[in-house]
């Protein structure tokens, strides 16, 4: 077996990381060591135990030593593979990203990409991964970097703007659902049942949780013409991921009926590829998220911070049972593709799935760049993007705004400066409401609220004098 | 003097004509024949009997044959230039473009350029051109053809899309406003008087009526610290253009006091290149047009249809009068600069202004083949633009978005397809506020108002059924 | 099994045709009809009968129609694919081509590809292409379109140019040469045997027969580092393809010890991955084809039409043979992969190999629309290029001149302009030598030489005169 | 009058200095300090007498403090404009870069721009530039920085890479003449005299001594096809531009008939605009350069650097009599356009002419950031370029491929790589006649020559042991 070292920075993660930890023990192609960084260094210990328990579980297959650094650097050294997924912040923090913006009329279903709360996280993320991207550079150069962290787009375009030549890509499993959609469509349309989404191939093109199909095939038939089918089945209650319960996204803030897609779908002619939650998002806050009641007539739900509290309450509690062999947990293969990346890249498979990377010319009319959401083929250390067909004109506005907006916004946290920043804040299409002073009073109120990671970074009381 | 056939598409104008008429007496460099074709013959007629009296003035130093044509291809036949200046449908269309949008709370300042208004301006006008083109490759390909109908961007797109190897491009005259605007600086906080705006150089780039000056030069002194100043000594009441009398705006729909461009200069850094009236009108309508109380606070007007039909009304019997001899007007050169620009092209001078055209490389970052507004010279049987400094990425991403609107706008048109039509509709700024239901319900209105127009290219019964 | 119509133009084939044959016969995915259309309809009538045969052999598993066509209409209707395969004019063309620049100093080791004779080729054959592009858009607009005649680049674009739409793509086996090289490599240097191309990555990018390797792993292996080390142990005799007779090249016109390969990499730092009689012929004649003893100091061959013309004979004869029943051959899978590049598209799997497409951005730094090979996916009904490293500066130089010059002659071709053409002809890197008296003289000649295939096209006595 | 610095690196000019000062006197738009800087200083010292007679001439209207500077850092201080000129390395340097080849059969007319001698002479100068760049960088970044010397390109690149925000310029009148090669052919053709090539308007591209002109126009009159009138009359003998002397290359080693011009205009369509001496060399030699007998064919000269050599020495023998004020000289304006433009810069005109300049899309199909030479307006500060005319994809070839060899040649120098340069070197259009073999030992050779200028910034020794 192929040895490696995996850094896993953000290693004290409640949830994440013990179903990563399974998905290692589960494969046979590579052990080594995980090497846990966090700043809750608890957390990471914790998570290191339920790594021991995983080692002894008869169902792994692959043992890992699970080492918990208190330094960076140490845990970085020699490292082949490095994935990073760190929460900014706290939730307090995330309150304010998500709900200050109520007040002012602009409601956010998820609150961590774009919009004011993704402005506000990359204020605070950015200049953590600027760090990282300059250990890595110093400490393990060639290592791969696998960034899982939101907001996506602008971390990744962090590490290679700091560290142009780093190994790094950004994973997302938004585009896999809406590929699922498609199995979906083929099983309830064409009684097609028991395909997944790697039966399929798709042209997918945009920047995380803004992609776009534009081509989608199960063998020589094209699947677009099945949307409008679909719709006009599904369309009228929402059609959701798992089961079709109608009324799911009255007691779960994740679902969503499809109705943001179905609505982009018949005005674009194309498939937008993300969960509604995140497309809303992207759009004028007059089309999807004027208030409440429009997104419950569009069938999905503003994710609250106060459920993400007791979520994670849950979740911790449920780690140190775990983590104090009071709790028994599967050793079991998941939907994350994670380790299958990792096993491609050393040269055990071919995959071709979704990255974010600077765009070097895979989608035309974007910035040369500016880090994007395409096909990839993963293989024998190589991740290389695939070129997708060309977005309609309209499309690329509505694509292209954001990613400008998220350019503009990575400029000014790089030059510390708040102005450009604010530029960024008041084209937000979700800030659309706004005017000008109104967008000033609300910047200012949220960088106040989370001034305790911000302060470090930008000189607020200097601006907003 | 030198002999030329200028073919005038228009040539009922009410009052340019007439100015036109003056400007081309007064010069001493070529005369001949002046083609009037309109559509109102009889408003042609008058100009042409103006077009006599202008002759037998004194002070006319060229006389030309001022004939009317009841045909556009006897118009063009043998024309050396070719200017088009039309207004497309009447007012009563027009009164419905810039009013019928403020039942959903949109206003427009102007209402012929973007917005709503300018995008059902574009539906009516565009096939109107197609047409121009096509007439013009086959009766006198090698004319210069000069542009002045808004919306001014579209509409060279138009002749250019038809026909590529056109010699068209598009005059207007708002970014001579700012430039004077820099004089006025000049003199208020310098003390330098009596320079025009020939004496500075500036790096305009964007599009029409959205230009952006980032450089600005009076001999080696840099203009662009004076904006401060200037805001701070006149930001509060507004700076108009002509005198400064800071209520201009209550009584003259047409005067603004540069608000609008000085928030813009404080929040971008460089300086937005055309009136305020036309300048709110690219940004969300929460910014500068949210409601009248916004746009009195900013100092400027929105120009009712009313008060344009009134005005008509006075210079038709102007025309009228001075048609019939019975009231005199001076032969004086204007501010106009249409007649130096063909001197110019005709090479007896040199001339920098700037000029609507394909963008072939002169802005970084807005569409090869896209038309722009930047600097170019006129000499000697060429139009060259010039190459701009690169935008901010923030004002990059302001006229971006309206520039890919305009596109995606024009798509449609040409396919006569109004899904693609509305949904650049429903992506203007000004449109910002409007539910996607609002948006498809004023779109339809907006249609129907204008249908005598529009029903010849475009079916919207059944698109609207 | 699926049914398909697949139509092969230049179905008369002599060798590849029963090679092709037999690959369908093997595979057990799809079945249907092959159409065979060729000028030589008798030959298209031997194939035929030497499939029915394959029909009856026991190894069959899928059993295809051979059906002959006259008419290229007939034969594309209906065709789910179409695979273009021809010899354009006779082997006396091709003899005028190799052979006649020789007297003027100008050895070609193939001579089909770019040089005078691919120049001359690309006359011929691009007018035909026009034909069957019209053709194709006509009867089977959706049908896949697959391309293996030479000049593969030049005739790939023709089918792009004249039908924009359609779904084409080149194929050729080169850089599969250089992908087993790199076996070898591992074989000699490193002990891994039993590797084939498909267990290794490569980064490829350049244009047909002018390919260029900058990335190439084997699992996490770095291959690159390898090239030196086999440099140094074989690069003074040469290493030829298959076993490592040294002095193959004194027999074999075919062969060749990858000196010019070696050569470019030392220069270069990147490997070039077309064989080396390829290779030689993108390079000014001074570097490997000056005369024909540099070409043996090179351990290369030039290749004459009079052995192609004696081999042509054999194939024929066993054709004619094996048509007759009279000969048996192998029903067995070749080393091609034409039709798992089929299978892959009708969705049964998923293949990443290289391909011949219009320029996307997938090459950076080559002209967008020209047409450039890279690898690509091929799956469901899609085969998108991947993008590839950047080539150095000074690879791109030498490709882009290629590149352009191929461009250049498409451009002449299609206005049929002769001077546009012979600005291509006299700037081939192997026409380096001529005088532009020179290099017109030798044009004319064989423009004459090969004059049945070009008058219709090309008024040859004009433009002589 | 206007009070700047004016700081002269090479200000021990043998000649151009004291035309250059003359200028200076002649004009009335601004006086102050002319900063001398030389390493010869006496010759500076000179030069600082001339100026100071200049000062007593009572044709002098702009009297000048003419200061002789023993360090850059101080010459540099406060100045408004760095004019830099410079001779690198001796004469002895040069006759190797000129004559070397010569043993390989490589002839060339000049030298200094590209080949083998612009190869060579770009890697002793770039060096020095990369020192004045980082010196402005420091001493005075708000200057206006104008070179002189060859080779153009690259150099005027050095200072652009090593300090991106300068504001420099290449300067270059070769475009004149060609200009008023139209301006003789209106007179010799349509006689009509008394134009010079500011009545005149042009669109030229390219890179500097390597320009095309594609369009040209006096006024409304077409000039490009009176180009074909002219050949047809004068081509067959050659036209000479200062008076018509057919056997002025007979003694005259910088004069030429202008038939590479006019051969280039046959094949190609549009006009090179530089001398034939520089034309020649960018290509490929067997067109223009195969042998002596091939260049008095074509009505040019070889400039031997004996002429030189000789042609200094008077200068200087004149220079000292003039600085001792033996020889009396004119002060008179000269047919240089540098104190015009720098008149221009400080806002005293607007002129258009031609310049070298970073690409930012003035020439469509260069690459973006590669030193490309077109027209620009020279005004108020500005130096901007004009965008031309797209070139022919055959001229673009040819452009392209010298345009990458020089980047080639930076990126190796920059960073000291001997093999990138010698990339570069071979696959110079002049070195086509070349084997490797010969390649890499005129390579040698020519960097031994010229060692001493060499050997602090390569280290030849290793490279080519």
């Amino acid at each position: 077996m192929k040895k490696i070292k995996l850094c896993y920075i953000g290693g004290g993660s409640k949830m994440w990381a013990r179903v990563f930890m399974s998905d290692l023990a589960i494969q046979e192609f590579f052990d080594g060591e995980l090497a846990l960084y966090d700043i809750d260094i608890k957390a990471a210990k914790r998570n290191q135990k339920i790594g021991n328990y995983i080692n002894e579980n008869p169902k792994t297959k692959s043992k890992f030593d699970y080492v918990v650094y208190e330094k960076l650097e140490d845990a970085l050294k020699n490292s082949d593979f490095v994935v990073i997924s760190i929460l900014p912040g706290t939730f307090e923090e995330m309150r304010s990203d998500v709900h200050t913006p109520e007040k002012y009329g602009i409601y956010q279903s998820v609150g961590d990409t774009v919009g004011p709360g993704g402005v506000l996280r990359a204020m605070r993320t950015v200049p953590i991964y600027e760090n990282f991207a300059s250990a890595i550079k110093k400490i393990c150069p060639d290592a791969w970097v696998i960034n899982l962290t939101n907001p996506m787009t602008i971390l990744t375009k962090t590490l290679y703007d700091v560290f142009p030549e780093i190994k790094a890509f950004g994973c997302c499993h938004e585009v896999f659902h809406t590929e699922q959609l498609f199995c979906r469509m083929l099983k309830e349309l064409r009684g097609i049942d028991g395909l997944t989404r790697k039966d399929l191939s798709v042209d997918v093109a945009g920047i995380n949780h803004f992609t776009w199909i534009s081509k989608a095939y199960y063998k020589d038939m094209n699947l677009m013409p099945l949307i409008n089918e679909f719709i006009a089945k599904y369309g009228k209650d929402g059609y959701y991921e798992e089961g079709n319960d109608i009324y799911a996204f009255k007691h779960d803030p994740f679902a969503y009926g499809n109705n943001v897609k179905f609505d982009l779908y018949e005005r674009y002619g194309i498939l937008a590829a993300a969960g509604d939650r995140h497309l809303a998002e992207f759009c004028q806050n007059s089309w999807y998220l004027k208030n409440p009641e429009m997104v419950k007539k569009y069938h999905f739900n503003l994710t609250t911070v106060d459920y993400r509290i007791n979520d994670q309450k849950e979740k911790i509690k449920d780690t140190i049972l775990m983590s104090e062999g009071k709790k028994e947990f599967e050793v079991i293969k998941s939907q994350e593709e994670l380790v299958d990346l990792i096993a491609a890249i050393l040269g055990f498979k071919e995959i071709i799935s979704n990255v974010n990377l600077p765009n070097v010319g895979q989608v035309y009319g974007l910035p040369l760049g500016s880090v994007v959401e395409t096909n990839a083929i993963f293989t024998n250390n190589l991740v290389k993007p695939v070129c997708q067909t060309k977005l309609p004109l309209n499309v690329l506005n509505l694509v292209n705004r954001n990613a400008l907006n998220i350019e503009t916004c990575y400029e000014g946290i790089k030059k510390r400066n708040l102005d450009i920043i604010f530029s960024s804040f008041i084209n937000q299409p979700l800030c659309s409401n706004l005017t000008i002073e109104e967008g000033k009073k609300l910047f200012k109120e949220m960088c106040y609220n989370t001034k305790d990671y911000l302060k470090d970074f930008f000189n607020l009381d200097e601006y907003f004098k």
